[in-house]
């Protein structure tokens, strides 16, 4: 379901001009109320993009009647020009839509340190709000106008039987990390809900699903996830079964930017059990999932299982050397911290590689979704589009 | 100066057969006397090697007679028969020696999780004390029978004009990382100092040096340095400048790791200054030298110093994105956390790479070196030998 399968909701996406390919790299979506309530999750990246720090300051209002959305330039590390062109986005946006600046909230990602073109962004505002539709594909368009490297435009949804659904959009194949893929992704509903519900669901959605994709631990500038709620359905789902399907959705969309992340050749799943505690299964997870020595193994379709048992040495976490056991595609390599035989009779040619480790400590769990390294990550990440 | 080259010491390095290429993989260190005195650092990951809990263990005592290491086999996950093979390696020597075992470390690196070939490994002892020799030639045997991937033998040497001097060698190539280079390194003097003098100059030394090392962030389960002082010269020197001697030797040996890290095309030294604290400084220059991005552009000559920017602000130290400036081989990138042009007037095409951060907070500084991440390292990691 794209972002205008909710009621509600119109989108665009548009030619600008800030892509040198001539692609479109311009979205609006739109909400068409009655409510405009909205949430929001940024980047914990100290250097933040000029729109990460527009759309903060918008949002503690916790309303939201539009987002602008670009490729083709992160509009960070740019300074007050910047920031200016940010605000000048949203006023100009306002205008069309008859509401506030302060109601607009705008996602920039590219390139770090150039200065958008601001009138290019600003024709671009126009030409998209001229051309807003509340069609499937319309949606469509708006998640393909803020893809990057991404190979394929990204789109989920849900749909309840009750009468409200939610649709959902993302970009992101590279500088995927830490606190939260590196992305953009915007998520709308018809559920009438306030922003305080949609925080706290859209907190427990992210966490278990764009905070589990760890591409190549590097977290971006611009990072953004936004929520916008319509209450067009009449419908107030319970909070639970909303905040259910709102994972649902993000874990999809993550799923899917796993699936087209850069030079990805193996999708790679790092599932941690018997940990201490969920933060300690995480942790141990993402060093994994992190770490370039299994990440050029599985490349190679090599089960070198001594790479991941110093990666789980070396996180940060409670581990016991004794009683460590690691398994990939089910096959058991390592049982009690010793050689369980099977490294070469495990069949890595698939895309698909479980690394299974269970620390027999607790009954911690967590899982990080991660993507080899390969000779295509390094030279699509060595000959970036400048 | 190799091994050999302070007075007390011998050294040989043969085939013991570990190796499938049959190059040599066994090395042999005595320590003449008349001290036997030693001091250890050791890797920090959880899951350690054998013939580490084995040399931690020895030295306890603050004493050694000699070292065995080998390359062709990590001896790593390889529970109480790996231990057992540790044990009789240091029995053996010992008795050739004419010492107890408790005296004799092992050092061991290659693929972690295979035990091995105890029969070929104590032969190996046999052969190398057979063949032990005081002169240069010997010390070089050692260190060439160290090495994994790395393509020629380290070494280094300090000679005083109080008449003693320090000889030291290293290997390492790849999984180099965090709280120390992942390598053995072996150094020996004959200075005239006790076990705690040499405890307390080596992990300065090592600080300053193995430890700024980082060429992947993958920390092994086998880095060992041990130090070892004959007593020969019978020369007490000045502490500081033991550690200052010893430093130097440490950083000699930690460039030529980077020199000859695995696919390396460039040499990256990430500079800190201005940061709240060295710890922050360190902290800063490590998480840039990790970053996948920066190293995959710098790799493609393209400073592309918004990968920096954002790898600043993602690292868990005090950073003000205001007063961040980057400069790369002294061409300035960024200023006040703004563009400052010459992105593309940087000339990259050199092997020697500075990248200079500019905190603006304080007066901690500190650097990291680092490689760049190649086609080569991935493929040599994608096909290890197994």
């Amino acid at each position: 379901m794209s972002l205008t399968g909710p009621q509600g909701f119109r989108a665009a996406g548009v030619v600008a001009g800030l892509k040198s390919s001539g692609a479109p790299d311009l979205a609006l979506v739109v909400n068409d109320g009655p409510r405009s309530a909205a949430a929001g999750v940024f980047t914990r990246n100290k250097v933040k993009a000029a729109p990460v720090l527009w759309s903060q300051q918008v949002l503690t209002s916790g309303a939201l009647r539009a987002v602008v959305l670009n490729s083709g330039g992160a509009n960070a590390c740019t300074g007050p020009e910047g920031f200016q062109t940010a605000h000048a986005t949203a006023e100009r946006a306002a205008e069309l839509l008859g509401c506030g600046a302060v109601e607009v909230a705008i996602c920039s990602t590219g390139l770090i340190g150039a200065q958008l073109p601001r009138d290019a962004v600003l024709a671009g505002v126009e030409k998209a709000h001229a051309g807003l539709g509340a069609d499937e594909a319309a949606g469509t368009a708006a998640a393909t106008a803020i893809m990057t490297t991404d190979t394929v435009a990204k789109q989920a949804g849900y749909t309840s039987e009750a009468g409200w659904g939610i649709g959902g959009t993302t970009k992101g194949a590279g500088m995927i990390a830490p606190s939260m893929a590196t992305m953009l992704s915007v998520l709308t509903t018809d559920a009438d809900l306030d922003a305080a519900a949609l925080d706290t669901a859209l907190r427990a959605a992210v966490r278990v699903s764009f905070d589990r994709l760890d591409v190549d631990g590097s977290m971006s500038t611009n990072d953004t996830v936004l929520l916008l709620a319509s209450g067009a359905s009449g419908v107030r789902p319970d909070p639970a079964e909303f905040t259910e399907a709102l994972t649902l959705t993000c874990r999809s969309l993550a799923r899917q930017m796993q699936a087209d992340a850069e030079g990805v050749t193996k999708r790679i799943t790092v599932r941690v059990t018997g940990a201490a505690s969920e933060d300690d299964a995480v942790v141990v997870a993402r060093t994994v999932a992190r770490d370039s020595l299994v990440k050029t193994a599985l490349f190679g379709s090599d089960a070198n299982w001594g790479r991941i048992a110093a990666a789980v040495g070396y996180s940060d976490a409670a581990v016991d050397p004794d009683r460590l056991d690691i398994a990939v595609n089910d096959v058991p390599l390592c049982t009690g911290g010793v050689a369980a035989g099977g490294r070469t009779s495990v069949d890595l040619s698939g895309a698909e590689i479980v690394v299974a480790i269970a620390l027999g400590l607790g009954h911690g769990e967590g899982e990080i979704l991660t993507t080899d390294l390969s000779h295509a990550y390094v030279e699509e990440n060595s000959a970036y589009p400048t």
